[in-house]
């Protein structure tokens, strides 16, 4: 076994001494922003009142953190590197905090904050504290892409960090805890998709420090033979840095780290001396120090240091106990901190000269506030793309796949800022046009039946949507561009890591030096309607009613009906900055309703009418069909050209949504539509019948405030599904064409007596195509997409049988 | 290296041609339902008529499952075991339906599938058609516990069914596709909490065919050495079954499944001899064999079987080509059926004699049906561990802290059929009383700092949600009683699992021979309002939101406000049948408001008027404030009281909800309060002031069909936090006492002119509250919570302040 044990110790002794200065520092100010409101220096002996009230952070991972940062220091200074910090334990916020205060970064992002007794008090004060700073590595703390509240994306973000960044090394921590969450242990293959030749590295150090909140972590338990089989099984060398005396740990650490990036370096050179290497065997780190080191041992007779009870405040009695106090009072003299600070309070000249400089302080990389670096995406004119759509209903591929060459060429064009991510689903979601100019991202053994795989693809798939999640919001923290393809129920997977980066966008938005990084887009195929294949654990149209629940100003749903809609709608997204982008369309072949022209147009408003549908002609309806989403809409315009042809003199308004969050009042979303406006377009007091995409509540939810949502009647999914036909599907729901029809004779006063014929002709229908499609195992030819409108209606139907 | 291949071959000749024979049959089985409408024994040259018009289902790992099953099945005869089979790749449904109709199992379930020539024209046609069988291992299929339509959760299913089932073997079969999922790679270290001497045993199978829907698998790609160093590392022992040749890898996986029980027998005799054992090496099997195979090897000048173009239907163009339809024919020949069935279309004698009989055969092995071994849970009187309510407000440590006992005597009372699972929070929700009976399971080495760690917990703590989820939901349909308690906000990183087992349940009501369930309870504590010290990454109320959107007879959502209602609440949750309840309450030291007798009267009833906090004295009030949830309660009742001195003319009425559901229609939701009832409790036309825990559309959503919804206000969450105080951030959110006035004085007809004053002292006290949080740290002292009445009023507040 060859761990860094057995290595020199590269450090002098001057070396080590400054360098172990510099983390007691670090110690110092992590333990005095958990503790500290005054008295910053300890000029004075310590008392109650200079304690905060409420002590709240996590002291347990900080030292671990605070030694991997100076060391790290030590080698980008040595080596002039460009690297980033990404830290897995993000309760060890004070640590990162302090770090970053030490190399002044904190200070030239937060003016009032500076590296002076004033600021130092600030500096703790504020630390967890109303009016202050989150105790996480929150997006306020310079540097940080990564916040860690929800443990088990750190591996996934700092590889996303790393692609397409080839100077880049990103240091990234894990916590033994973190490792042990399904997301982070799928991530350890990223390597897999990482290409040296011309991205970045990652540099994985788990950190054993052997507990979490209340338990021992399963890593630090099982034999260390294991865990290093388990690293080398990952494609890993692992070293072993271990200890509790921090001369040694410094010594072994230093050395471990400059071979580690000596690895990386040479794996570097010989990828990009244009050698193939499949798989290089990069170095991970393994660093097992006790949790809470230097700090209190033992707190009322129980072991406090190296164990779980030094997981958040070791010493949490100081108001009523006055041995706590005084134990406060010595660990924090035990960092000296008359040697690490000077009389003004800033670092000593020798500190302040540890760190590196200006944009190679890991907390001021650019890369970490992506939205400086982003540039705009050269996008194809979308308009070129369009298809041909001599009149409504003209048959097409289906919308993603009239999207695909699109796609393509926007890889094209942005060789270094653009990939698609998506769970093996690219090609299955008809966006296989992107394969004509690039492939799938792959370092591993490929064999002669692969369907293009290469090291320098550009489209990552991987079948984890919690790994092309993260890898995407890595890439776009630093500032690059994306799209996610996934089957529509499967997005849930990610639900919460999508919770966490809208929290992210929110947060940011109220921080002044953190620029706009391009939105999160997803595009959503293989939806609800159309996996009829696969049946019902695959039919699933949440997600949207879970993104809505973030703040309105980072989210925006759309739900282009058609093909030219669709290619409208994702230019638009891929301009955008700083939101969630939810896209759900089509992938099987479809009707196209709208010209480009139309389109444009259509997604500029959000919402309209469609006249060409619609038998108003400018006069108030007895009736809106208002309908969002692809099927929903196909449906629709079928029930209204029943309408149109069985009850003539029906004035009936067809509207179409493609962006769903006009449906809200203004008040609640940028995007809402006005109440006048909403009225003009719904009516204040005639029925509609909505058919929608998702499930029904939605869009009362969005209208409940609108004055005419009493008239309001919507179909949608309701959690019936099966593996079935896709119109049998939609009968299974009650939002196909001639519930919609019954649906409308229901509600329109006074048709019920006039309708009843009609009525019934739906109802047979419906049965009819009930009784087709249990005998045949298809839909009924009449109600195929494309053959929308005469084959749908029954009455001809029966005059064909009675001829 | 150790690997099967070394092995001798165990099967004679006759075995081997018998085995064969079977994994024939159930190949031409799996192949006849995705093809074949008719002509089930091709008695007659195949046409084009006798096949599906839509071809659905999945090939590629079909034959690999086929294989497994048959092999598994000859070891449970050979030692009488009882084992059950867990299919990751779920998408291979037509295999597993199969074998059960080759074991008889099917005809059992569902007589009208006869193992004849009828019941197998019937099985084909059904399978993945409309009115069939879904085309997933769904419910629908005997022995499924686990559909895997959604990839990632086989192997925490089967450490949840072999929990606390000493003498059950679970076969589980994990998918190289599926093994690359954040879920899937975190499961492999369940064997750190399955105990040897109380549990059963798991044998992973990783069944590497080498590719997904387009791409190579990862696991096929990286070196096999690596391969089997995770597994090392993951503490098992991996045998390699390899190959293309059947009569070989018969051989060698006969050889090694003999092998492998052999291991686990004498792993589970030494454990259970009394021996203690840490962390056995559980043997592991990896199955290397083409996708596909026996399939179409080259289909239109293309290689299909052993790549990713074998994954779904590898002939699809039977209608339109003739070579196409002869292929299919030579296929389903290449079985030699005629061999397999005898002249009625049964299995022939020697085949029908090989399998399992009875349970034994794992398709009948009565855990799969977990509600059949069900038995209700002895339950402690939760009566007895009411908590002492002397009068409305009175101070409590917090509700979860109050139900540990409980569940203490839960767990006592139930030796092998209860477990507590949690992400390392039971503790931290206060449910420590728990390890007064039992420990935390752990099965590797512990040290002394530990605490209550051992082989023989009955607590399951791991940091992951997904194997929380997975586990429980395993001991769940196996048959036995669970509570899984998190963190309110990270409970979202299992709403896609959550989603998968409610469309499990909702499919399960339908199925007459699947017994119900016990009900899938979680506790979710460490709520939105009480992460102020963690902050905004840990607050979010969502979940709710996210399982009202399932089936409404699957669903129960709960808010008791205090700790008798919780024990009420739980007591009724663990005597529930399958439902997923999800219960939030507090973990901190909060106010109590009703006696026990009041509790369980309150939870009959579901929501209710509290006279003891209105004014109303039975008529009709001025304004109703509506409260769910503990916090928001607590707002309420100060809210209440405010108003009482301040305007003691004003009638208002006090309801609390803890059952969400009674406010949906009962048309809606089975729990759902008549119109005439909730008109009655909420007026038809008086403002509702409502303060809900969660997302306030959520409360709009579930009463917008009521009479008075217009009058409807609700304060909630809305997305806005940070690090701060419990008071500060129900200020951040509008949801606090004093807004809570205000909301009344805006809202009351006539009021606003004359309680100007008293506004005016809401916002003053507000401003108050923030500037002494902001300068002190901490919420005032006059808003902490059981002060809740005087010490709230601004106006007392301010007379003290005059003296």
């Amino acid at each position: 076994m060859d761990t860094a044990r057995e290595l020199h110790a590269p450090l002098t002794d001057d070396e080590l001494r400054r360098l172990d200065a510099y983390w007691r520092a670090a110690n110092y100010l992590t333990v005095g922003q958990i503790y500290l409101l005054d008295n910053p220096l300890l000029r004075e002996p310590l008392t109650v009142d200079h304690v905060k009230p409420r002590l709240l952070g996590h002291w347990g991972t900080s030292p671990g953190l605070n030694l991997l940062y100076a060391h790290l220091n030590r080698v980008i200074v040595n080596r002039d590197l460009s690297a980033i910090f990404v830290t897995g334990p993000g309760h060890g916020g004070p640590a990162l905090v302090a770090n970053t205060w030490l190399e002044g970064t904190y200070s030239d992002r937060y003016h009032s904050v500076e590296r002076d007794e004033a600021g130092m008090a600030k500096l703790f004060r504020q630390f967890s504290f109303p009016g202050g700073i989150p105790s996480h590595v929150a997006p306020e703390v310079p540097g940080s892409i990564h916040e860690g509240g929800e443990l088990g994306y750190a591996l996934s973000h700092a590889y996303g960090a790393a692609f397409d960044n080839p100077d880049l090394l990103v240091a990234c921590v894990i916590g033994d805890g973190e490792a042990e969450t399904g997301p982070l242990a799928g991530s350890w293959l990223s390597n897999v998709f990482l290409n040296p030749a011309r991205d970045g590295a990652v540099l994985p150090i788990l950190h054993l420090n052997g507990y979490k909140i209340a338990n021992p972590t399963v890593l630090d338990r099982i034999p260390t033979d294991d865990l290093l089989a388990m690293m080398r099984g990952f494609g890993h060398e692992p070293y072993v840095v271990e200890g509790d005396d921090p001369a040694r740990v410094h010594q072994v650490l230093a050395a471990t780290l400059d071979r580690a990036v000596d690895e990386i370096t040479a794996i570097q050179r010989r990828a990009r001396s244009g050698e193939t290497v499949t798989r290089p065997r990069w170095p991970m780190i393994i660093l097992r120090t006790p949790k809470g080191w230097t700090g209190p041992d033992v707190v009322d007779g129980k072991q406090v240091q190296g164990t779980y009870r030094a997981h958040q405040v070791p010493l949490s009695g100081i108001r009523d106990n006055p041995e706590h106090l005084a134990a406060l009072e010595r660990w924090l003299r035990s960092y000296r901190p008359e040697e690490l600070f000077d009389a003004t309070g800033a670092p000593v000249a020798e500190l302040a000269a540890l760190p590196p400089t200006g944009d190679r302080r890991m907390s001021a990389n650019p890369v970490t506030n992506g939205g400086q670096v982003l540039r705009d995406l050269v996008l194809p004119d979308f308009r070129k793309y369009a298809v041909d759509v001599p009149e409504p209903g003209a048959a097409g591929i289906g919308a993603t796949g009239a999207l695909g060459p699109w796609i393509r060429d926007v890889i094209t064009a942005n060789p270094q800022t653009f990939r698609l991510f998506g769970p093996d689903e690219v090609a299955s979601n008809r966006l296989g046009a992107a394969f004509e100019v690039t492939d799938r991202a792959f370092v591993a053994r490929t064999g002669p039946d692969d369907d293009h795989l290469s090291a320098d693809g550009r489209v990552m798939e991987v079948l984890s949507e919690h790994l092309c999640q993260g890898w995407l919001e890595g890439y776009l923290l630093t500032g690059r561009h994306g799209v996610f393809t996934s089957y529509e129920a499967f997005i849930h997977i990610v639900d919460s890591m999508v919770n966490q980066h809208a929290k992210w966008l929110k947060v940011t938005r109220g921080i002044p030096w953190r620029q706009p990084v391009a939105s999160l887009n997803y595009l959503l195929s293989s939806h609800v309607w159309r996996q009829d294949h696969n049946g019902f654990s695959h039919q699933d149209p949440g997600f949207i009613d879970h993104v809505v629940n973030k703040k309105a100003e980072v989210v925006r749903v759309y739900l282009p009906p058609d093909a030219n809609t669709l290619l409208s709608t994702m230019d638009h997204c891929l301009r955008s900055r700083h939101y969630i982008n939810v896209v759900v369309a089509g992938k099987q072949p479809a009707p196209n309703w709208l010209t480009m022209d139309e389109a444009v147009a259509h997604c500029r408003r959000g919402l309209g009418i469609w006249d060409w549908a619609s038998t108003d002609e400018g006069s108030e309806p007895d009736v809106v069909l208002g309908c969002a989403g692809d099927v929903p809409t196909l449906e629709t315009l079928a029930a209204a050209d029943l309408l149109r042809r069985h009850l003539p003199d029906l004035k009936v308004r067809v509207v179409n949504v493609v962006d769903l969050m006009r449906l809200q009042p203004p008040s609640e979303h940028p995007h809402g539509l006005p109440d006048s406006e909403f009225d003009t377009i719904f009516t204040r007091d005639k029925p509609i019948v909505f058919a929608y995409h998702g499930y029904p509540w939605l869009v009362h939810r969005l209208t409940y405030r609108r004055a005419n949502h009493d008239n309001l009647h919507v179909r949608g999914y309701k959690e019936e599904g099966t593996t079935t036909t896709p119109f049998d599907m939609v009968m299974l729901n009650d939002l196909d064409r001639f519930h919609l029809v019954i649906d409308v004779i229901d509600r329109v006063p006074g048709l019920a007596a006039r309708a009843a014929h009609l009525r019934q002709l739906m109802v047979d229908a419906r049965q009819e195509c009930r009784d087709h499609t249990r005998r045949f195992g298809e839909d009924s030819p009449r109600v195929v997409e494309w053959r929308w409108i005469r084959e749908t209606d029954p009455s001809t139907a029966n005059e064909g049988q009675a001829s």
